[in-house]
C-alpha cells in the first residue's frame, strides 16, 4: 500500500494507521456479521454492542464520574455553541465566557440569543497570545456557567489546568482540540464536549460528557434533538446517529488504551511537541505565536520573518512529505498539528527542517 | 473476503460493493495524496474538489435545476423537523402537514414550536396503509408551507406522484428513504431532503435541495447552524462538515450513474419490487400492509398470519443470509427494504423463501 505523509492538519487529524486498516476491514464486514459497519441499522445487535462498547471505553480512557453521561450527538463543536446556552442558560440569567481564542470568539457570540453573556476574560487585545491566571479573570456576580476553551488550535495556546471558576458553578469545557491528550479530572466540570475529528475519531459526531443533575436544567422549550436530555434517554440513538463516525471513536479510544492510556499519551504528547518547540527556543529566526507559558502540545503556531519566507517554508515541507502545515488565515505562518495520533518521526522531521532551513535563510 | 449476507435494513442500508471497495481505499490514501479522505483538512484543495464534485454529480443525477441550493447538513432527516420550521414558518402562520406515516407525523409534533400547524390529511386512524387521493387532502387557507414524506418507510406506501399543493405554496418533501430512486422533477419542491442512509451514502449527513427564494424567509433570530442561508452562504462548509459521509454520498451518486441514472434505477425498483409483491399477490397466506395503489417499491411490509409465524420466518430468513428483516415495533411483522444498491438476486432469494414457507405453513 501507498507510504502515508506526515499529516500535520488541524482537523480532521491524523489517524493511526492500525484504526484505519481495522476500519477497512469492517466498512466490508463487521465482526462475520457478513454486513459493513456503515450498513448495520443503529437498532440491531451489532451496533447495540459498538454503543456499549464505545461508551465503556470512552468511560474508561476519561476515567469519567458514574453520575456523568456520555452522549454522541450529531454535528460538531459549533452546534455545542448553541446546544450549550440553549439546554442551560435562562433569558434573565448570565453566562461568564472565557475568550482565549477564536473558537472561543465563536461560542460567545452565539449565546447571547439564549441569555446574557459577561467576557470575564478577553484575550482579544493580546492577540490571543496566552492564557490568563485565575487572578486575570473577573466572573461575574452568579454565573448560570463558565465556558472556557482548554485547547487554542489557531493561536496554538492551551489551559494547563482549568480555569477555578466560582463554586457551585459548572464549568463548561470546549475540548474539541485536546481531549483525551492528558489525565483530567472530569469531576472538576459540569459539562465538556469534543467533535471527534482531531484526538478521538473523524468528523460527524460530538462527545459531550455532562452530570446528570445539569440535565434538569429545562430553561425553555426546545425541539427534541437539541435536548441533552433526549439524547441521555434515548442513549444517543433519538434518531439514527452517525453510525461510522462512532464506531470510529470506539476504535480510538481502544487505540489509546492500547497505548497505556492517557498517561501515556500525555508523556508522548510533551516529547512530541518538545521536539519543535526546542527549535523555536533555539532559534534567531523563527517567531512563535504562544506565549511560552501558554504553548499548546497540540498545534505549534509558528513562522519565518517573512510571509515570503513562510509560504517557501511551506513548499519545502510539502517536497519532504509535510502536508497541511499552513496556519489560519487569521494568524498566517504555519501550524504543526500533532494530535495523539501524530508519530513522533513526523515532529522531528518537521524539526530538523526547522533548523535547516534556518541555517540556509537564516 | 468474506462473502456479504443479503441485508434488508430500513437503514443505514445497503451499499454497492463497488462503493465500499473504493471507500476502504480511499480511507488509506486518497487520490495519491498520501492522506486518508477522513483526515484531510475540510479546508483543502483535496475536499474542495470532492465538495465540488459531489455537487456536481448531485445536480446531474437528480437534474436539479440552477436556482436551486444543494446543501450537505449535518445530522439526520430528524434534523430537519425543526430546521424546516424554524427557517420557513413566522410563528402567526401555518403550514400544513401530510400525515401519512410515522415520521411524518414526527415532523408534524415537532413544528408547533415555530408557527401552527394544520394536519390537512391524518392518516392515522386508517393504520397507514395508504396515500391520499388530491381530493382526500383539505389544505387550509394560506399555508406557508405543505410538507409531506414521499415514502414512509414503516408502513411500506409510496405516493406514486407529488400531491397537489396549493398554487405558490412551496412544497417540502421528505424524501429520505426514496430520493433518486426514480426520476423527480424539482422544479415541482420548495425544499426536499433526505438523510443519507438508505440511497445516497451512510448516517451523517442530510442532502437538503433548497429553492434559492426561500432562503430569504427570515421568520426570527435562529443560530448560524440552524440557518439554510449560513449553509447555502458557506458552501455546506461553516464548521467542520461531516467529511466522510459526505464523500460517500459523491461516490453514490457516481454510482448511480453509472447504473444509468435515475431513469435506470426506477426500471430496476419496480422489477425487484415486484418479484417480491408478486408473491404477496399469489398469496392466501401472506398479509401485505400496505393498499395495493399505494406500495413503496422501497420497503415492502407484510406479515404473517400469527406472530409466531413471523419469528419463525425470520429464523429461516436469517438461515439463509437474508439479515435485518423484522418490521417495526409499530406494524410487526417483516419489512424487507431493497434500496438502490439492494441487489435483484437477494428480492429472488426472499420471493423463494416466502412461497416455500407458504407452502409448508399455509
Amino acid at each position: 500500500m501507498a507510504e502515508r505523509k506526515y499529516n500535520f492538519s488541524a482537523g480532521p487529524g491524523y489517524l493511526p494507521e492500525e484504526v484505519i486498516e481495522q476500519a477497512r476491514h469492517d466498512l466490508w464486514d463487521i465482526r462475520g456479521t457478513g454486513i459493513g459497519i456503515a450498513e448495520h441499522s443503529h437498532r440491531g445487535k451489532t451496533y447495540d454492542d459498538i454503543v456499549v462498547e464505545t461508551e465503556a471505553a470512552c468511560r474508561k480512557v476519561g476515567n469519567i464520574p458514574s453520575n456523568y453521561k456520555v452522549l454522541f450527538v450529531t454535528g460538531g463543536s459549533t452546534s455545542q455553541n448553541y446546544m450549550v446556552p440553549a439546554n442551560l442558560l435562562a433569558q434573565h440569567e448570565t453566562a461568564d465566557y472565557l475568550v482565549t481564542g477564536y473558537w472561543a470568539e465563536r461560542s460567545a457570540e452565539q449565546a447571547p440569543l439564549y441569555g446574557r453573556v459577561h467576557r470575564a476574560f478577553d484575550g482579544g487585545k493580546h492577540n490571543h497570545t496566552f492564557i490568563p491566571s485565575d487572578s486575570e479573570i473577573r466572573y461575574s456576580e452568579n454565573p448560570s456557567y463558565v465556558h472556557w476553551c482548554s485547547n487554542n488550535t489557531i493561536y496554538g495556546t492551551q489551559f494547563k489546568k482549568e480555569p477555578k471558576v466560582p463554586e457551585g458553578v459548572p464549568s463548561v469545557c470546549d475540548m474539541c482540540s485536546d481531549i483525551f491528550s492528558r489525565p483530567v479530572d472530569f469531576k472538576k466540570y459540569g459539562l465538556a464536549y469534543a467533535s471527534a475529528q482531531k484526538n478521538i475519531g473523524i468528523a460527524g459526531t460530538t462527545l459531550v460528557v455532562i452530570r446528570e443533575d445539569l440535565l434538569d436544567r429545562n430553561p425553555r422549550e426546545l425541539p427534541l434533538m437539541l435536548q441533552y436530555r433526549v439524547h441521555a434517554r434515548d442513549e444517543s440513538r433519538h434518531n439514527t446517529p452517525p453510525v461510522f463516525p462512532i464506531y470510529m471513536c470506539g476504535l480510538m479510544f481502544n487505540w489509546i488504551l492500547a497505548q497505556g492510556g492517557v498517561e501515556a499519551i500525555a508523556r508522548r504528547n510533551e516529547a512530541k511537541a518538545k521536539i519543535i518547540y526546542d527549535v523555536l527556543d533555539a532559534s534567531s529566526f523563527w517567531i512563535g505565536h504562544a506565549r511560552k507559558d501558554s504553548r499548546s502540545l497540540m498545534n505549534v503556531t509558528f513562522r519565518a520573518p517573512t510571509p515570503e519566507l513562510d509560504e517557501e517554508f511551506l513548499k519545502e515541507a510539502a517536497a519532504r512529505g509535510m502536508e497541511q502545515m499552513k496556519g489560519h488565515r487569521v494568524t498566517g505562518g504555519m501550524r504543526a498539528s500533532i494530535y495523539n495520533a501524530f508519530p513522533e518521526r513526523g515532529c522531528h522531521a518537521l524539526a530538523d527542517l526547522m533548523r535547516d532551513f534556518e541555517r540556509r535563510k537564516g
